[in-house]
């Protein structure tokens, strides 16, 4: 166990034991730590191994400068400089918000940037400002296009933010297949087989054999659907802001030495030109209230909202301090030895 | 078969017999024959019987100007003041992309607004003037959350934009359904059972029965994701915009007489200020060759790209001419008898 400001602090000195800067390493581990708070670990500090690698590897550059360019009133585009992924996420939202302060609309485009963490992240810190938002990344390529048999498009994240009444902000953060890889390879570790809808064989064909899955495609939500997110969320993330897309995207595993020139998609709304706060917070809690009622088909499951399981989570490792692994513990103070 | 342009003509002298005023009715008319166009006939020119029906009970204003708030710089507001769903649809159009070309982003947000047509046919109109765009609209109450079995949230439609090379643009328009209620129906009638991924019974069990699946819900794609998504729709387009939303969404089947007050949600971007027109042409070629060249799991079934149906449909009728229903072109004709 550990406190929010403590991880914060060991995580920050980790980054800058990687070379960063101070004021960036303390940015990244925020949106690191809200990762952990949010009970995503796979999204929180233990992302600072495989980001240091990659540093070493000269994939990342730990002390470039993200260049932000007014392209229009309403209209920010990033160069990344192939910053630390949040880094490049941070003056990204910076600047949406910093628009849409003054414009009403912001939006912060983007390129040369890499994996930036938990989408969520960036909407949750866009609620407590008072910004509606949507934040989205693209990704390397895992998913086949319907009908196809060879990956050609990114589990691309896409997340949704509305600031709710007294912190319980509406925060839908998600990605585009049906279960991410790790469950099918908890599957193929205990032996069972998965349903024919989480993915494809290497031919293309639905399989309920997790080792014929692990060897072919993630299959996306909701058939062509999903397909179809997937592809605007690349649009919007990658095509637009002059980032690489599909194909273009480097992988992380494959090409560790390479820039990834991964893009993302940042848009504030300024919900304060909307009406009051008192307008939004009565109107967001009976828009709770309704779903909260929804007769349960199981009276032993109520209906949630997204998000919400995120939210008690934080609230209660706020209160009890976070649970992080002692490997990764271990792992932050090795690099954070080495910090200036 | 009949041409655009008189087909155009026919719809808009149908909907000034509704009472309409010209130009609304053309606008509205334009936004319904790109329905017809791209081969979605449901949204199409017959909505005009059932446009038809509510102005007839009072349910929609056939006489009432959007009234437009310039918020902030880049926010617009809009009150439909209850007219036709296609002419705030038009207003906020307009809207989002006149803002966008002076500050590069233009959000407009619709309240007071009912049914608006087919939300690709905005995104295919902002593409056409180089704009990206993303269109939503909330929707009456079909499906319900995730472990309910009450429904309390609508099958939103969403749609993306991004001009293409030469006309080849990229629309994506779904709700988020994992098929539409229509194709429940058609199996019932049939005598066939349905995959039970499509519904729920009206106790919120997935049910491989049609009958017992049009008694009960709609089920969102990818579960607790589709759920997340049309409640993200909402928020933007419903809640954000001051108009109803969930259970608040009146039915036009069950209150046809009551303003719907639905909402939309209108974001539109200019891409020419994020490079030249030869340099998006070239990348969305690109992204296009991609995944046209992805070897596909049937040789006999090539993957194609959202919305490629619906252009090739659009342009084998401009050519060829609009196939529309004998009954349907009477009914436009009777109700043009009626126009001024």
């Amino acid at each position: 166990m550990i406190d929010e400001a403590g991880l914060g602090e060991l995580a920050a000195r980790a980054l800058a034991g990687l070379g960063m800067e101070k004021a960036d390493a303390e940015d990244a581990a925020r949106i690191l730590v809200l990762g952990d708070l949010f009970g995503h670990h796979t999204h929180g500090v233990s992302r600072v191994e495989s980001y240091g690698e990659r540093i070493k590897l000269g994939g990342i550059d730990p002390r470039a400068r993200p260049a932000v360019e007014e392209a229009a009133p309403a209209l920010a585009r990033i160069d990344g400089r192939n910053a630390l992924g949040p880094v490049v996420g941070m003056r990204a939202l910076e600047s949406a918000i910093g628009i849409a302060r003054t414009q009403g609309t912001g939006i912060a485009l983007a390129r040369n940037s890499n994996h930036f963490g938990a989408a969520g992240a960036y909407c949750w810190l866009a609620a407590e400002a008072g910004f509606a938002s949507v934040v989205a990344s693209n990704a390397s390529v895992t998913i086949a296009p319907t009908g196809g048999r060879e990956a050609r498009l990114g589990n691309s994240p896409i997340a949704f933010g509305v600031p709710g009444d007294d912190g319980n902000h509406f925060v839908l953060d998600m990605a585009l297949s049906v279960v991410a890889r790790a469950k099918i390879r908890a599957a193929a570790a205990r032996g069972a087989t998965i349903p024919d809808t989480w993915a494809t064989d290497r031919e293309g064909r639905p399989t309920s054999d997790p080792k014929a899955a692990l060897d072919g495609f993630l299959l996306p939500i909701g058939g062509y659907k999903g397909y179809g997110l997937a592809l605007a969320v690349d649009l919007l993330a990658g095509m637009l802001p002059g980032a690489a897309y599909l194909t273009h995207v480097n992988s992380w595993s494959e090409q560790p030495r390479e820039s990834g020139n991964l893009g993302h998609f940042f848009l504030a709304i300024d919900t304060s030109v909307l009406g009051s706060r008192e307008w939004l917070a009565e109107r967001m809690r009976d828009f709770a209230r309704i779903l909260h009622e929804t007769p349960a088909a199981d009276p032993a499951a109520p209906v949630k909202l997204p998000g919400e399981n995120e939210l008690a989570r934080m609230q209660q490792q706020r209160r009890d301090g976070i649970q992080v692994d002692a490997a990764v513990l271990r792992m932050l103070q090795e690099r954070a030895a080495g910090a200036p």
